[in-house]
């Protein structure tokens, strides 16, 4: 007998009848001699409505309440779910991020999985029934409920499918799977049939919806991932480490992002610690930074520019003109009106010309690149937030990813 | 320093300005040098709203998962609380049932305390901090939740006052305490300032609206139980054992409940083993008989009538249909249009009189008696429900109970 864990995102169990959906798609899966244990999501936006009412009562929500109250809405989500299976009936057990055995440490509001004990998991699995998992959620040493942040519910399920040593771990979701392109961007993108984790956390990173933990994780205990959508009877794309050599030799998907800001510190003394200088205080902050760019240095001074989401804009100004004062930078500006597009393969480190190509398709199209950054598997190129959607077609085109080869 | 246990219902904290205005209340008993352990119920209609969200999904919702989805309610509103305390700045902390230590047993949905472990709720006090704990759930021996009945935070309440051996229990509710009768029914009725435990049970079952549960529990343990608004700043009514001797040869107060049936069981065998063979199976299904009569017996047979709350008349009436039968009874009769008025006071007991003086009110008003019941400190009529309302103003007048004497 196989044991798969199921997601299900708060999308997918909004209402009464998205939940009756999910319970049949459990209970067929059982029904095909699967155990089954699914991880479920807050319905819909109760997790904003519930942050709502935090700052209704308070002006600065206290870490460890805040947790309390948010992990009430995955309670909810899963007790309904087991109730609506075993109405089927189909027996079924509700389970707290506690009652699993999910270990959490860290801070209230970003908790990290430290280990998970599915002593019960396993018991209620071998007394034949489905186990309803709360996403999101653990319990600390203390005793104390921790959440484990947006997207939480990806890892309790990936960390649940390692602990219990799943055959799959399956992502049900809003969108029947990963596409070559956003599809409302590009209208003839594509669904991928297969990714490897590298290539999903490039994708995930730059746009698409998983948390981008949970891929890392699943890539460290080889889980299987399949993301499909949770409303079509449709083939998702499935994520795992030996994806066909034949596939792997070009450009996989674009992915792109319209939330960037770039600060640029102007006329820095070009002297060694002074990126520490500049980075640590943000990092303190909790800015994370992604691209940084040191233009080549004149008369030993040099600009430096790096990107951050624009959410921490005003934050990361704030960090850094100080520092930018004391050490004697001639100023300190931003533009807040940019984004990213990215192409991701892990063909293209072993094939040359994609980055050619990708800047004489933008140039083309008189698209002007502001930074230039890549890794292994992707080549990101920093553009005018105006002309993301058309850079992203146009490399969609360019690299022919509406076809199938 | 005493310690206090506050409690407040769910229409005390049924939005952001009701639990800012809950917070100050144990802010200020904080600031008068008590420690204070703070038990709350579910914001308003929330329960209500889970119980419908149930019943979207399941035919018949099990219990134990219903039990988790309503323990949801208590934890959201003892986080907004905590949350909002911290804000202040007043130091606070939530706990759930599981960690207050409150371990239940018995039915879902109707679960009993079992224990207390308050090992917590001193640490988290000795620390200096305001214990909020979500009221009317528990945690079994098997680590699941457990609801204690509608109602349930005043047993948490009166539980945990008792396990801590707390100087007071402080009910907050909407209305500013216990009446001689409804004051919506009767325009001069007046507040009482002290109430002893059995004559505030008589009270609450007969429909004021504390759990009697959480009565009878205050009295076992002796805890002095004070019933306030928690909206206006006026005096409440306590209750606790000694009330002083010259408040208690009178009536208390006029009860009332509209929503009593009686069932007749025509011509049954007057024989030994009759009246068990018709109730037991009444018990087994979970219908709670109030007043029993049996008519003088006529050549062996009887009539025998019993009321239970109208909610239960139909699955009663399946229950007792065969019975009779079965038995050779005539047939079966109901009547689903009645009430129930009483007078309640200890001092009856050591004074006659009270009887005929309530018999000669409700004849000389035309309200006819269809049963008379009695214990040691209430006498009880049943009477046509469209004459409860004039029955409880011709007893409080004719008692003279808008009077402070």
């Amino acid at each position: 007998m196989s044991l798969v864990v199921h997601k299900y995102g708060g999308s997918s169990v909004a209402n009464a009848a998205k939940i009756k959906n999910v319970v049949n798609r459990i209970a067929r899966a059982r029904a095909q001699g699967h155990q089954v244990v699914a991880v479920v999501s807050a319905m819909g936006d109760t997790t904003d409505d519930l942050l709502k009412l935090a700052h209704e009562v308070s002006q600065r929500p206290e870490g460890r309440e805040l947790d309390v109250l948010l992990a009430t809405g995955e309670m909810v989500s899963c007790a309904l779910v087991a109730m609506a299976l075993n109405d089927i009936p189909c027996p079924a057990v509700s389970l707290t991020g506690q009652q699993a055995g999910i270990r959490a440490t860290g801070l209230y509001g970003k908790g990290v999985v430290a280990e998970i004990d599915p002593e019960r998991v396993v018991r209620e699995l071998e007394s034949g029934r489905v186990v309803i998992v709360a996403g999101f959620q653990g319990i600390t040493e203390g005793m104390d409920v921790m959440t484990l942040g947006r997207g939480g519910s990806d890892i309790t399920a990936v960390a649940l499918a390692a602990a219990l040593k799943a055959d799959a771990c399956e992502i049900y979701t809003d969108v029947a799977g990963i596409f070559t392109a956003d599809p409302r961007v590009v209208k003839d993108a594509r669904k991928l049939d297969e990714l490897d984790y590298e290539e999903m956390l490039e994708l995930a990173a730059t746009g698409a919806k998983m948390q981008p933990r949970s891929i890392e994780l699943a890539e460290m205990y080889n889980v299987p991932m399949l993301v499909a959508s949770s409303f079509e009877d449709v083939p998702g794309t499935m994520i795992r480490r030996e994806v066909r050599m034949e596939v792997r030799d070009r450009v996989r998907g674009v992915a792109y992002d319209m939330n960037v800001a770039k600060i640029t510190v102007m006329s820095v003394p070009d002297r060694p610690g002074i990126a520490a200088t500049i980075f640590e205080p943000l990092a303190n902050a909790g800015v994370s930074i992604d691209t940084i760019v040191q233009n080549a240095s004149q008369e030993k001074m040099t600009d430096l520019s790096f990107t951050i989401s624009r959410n921490d804009l005003q934050k990361a100004m704030g960090v850094i003109k100080p520092v930018a004062e004391r050490i004697h930078a001639k100023g300190v500006n931003f533009n807040d009106k940019l984004g990213k597009i990215s192409i991701v393969g892990t063909g293209m480190q072993f094939a040359p010309g994609y980055a050619a190509r990708m800047f004489r398709s933008l140039a083309d199209a008189n698209v002007n690149i502001e930074m230039i950054t890549t890794s292994e598997i992707r080549i990101t190129c920093i553009v005018s937030q105006d002309q993301v959607h058309e850079a992203v077609r146009v490399l969609h085109r360019s690299f022919r990813l509406e076809q199938n080869t």
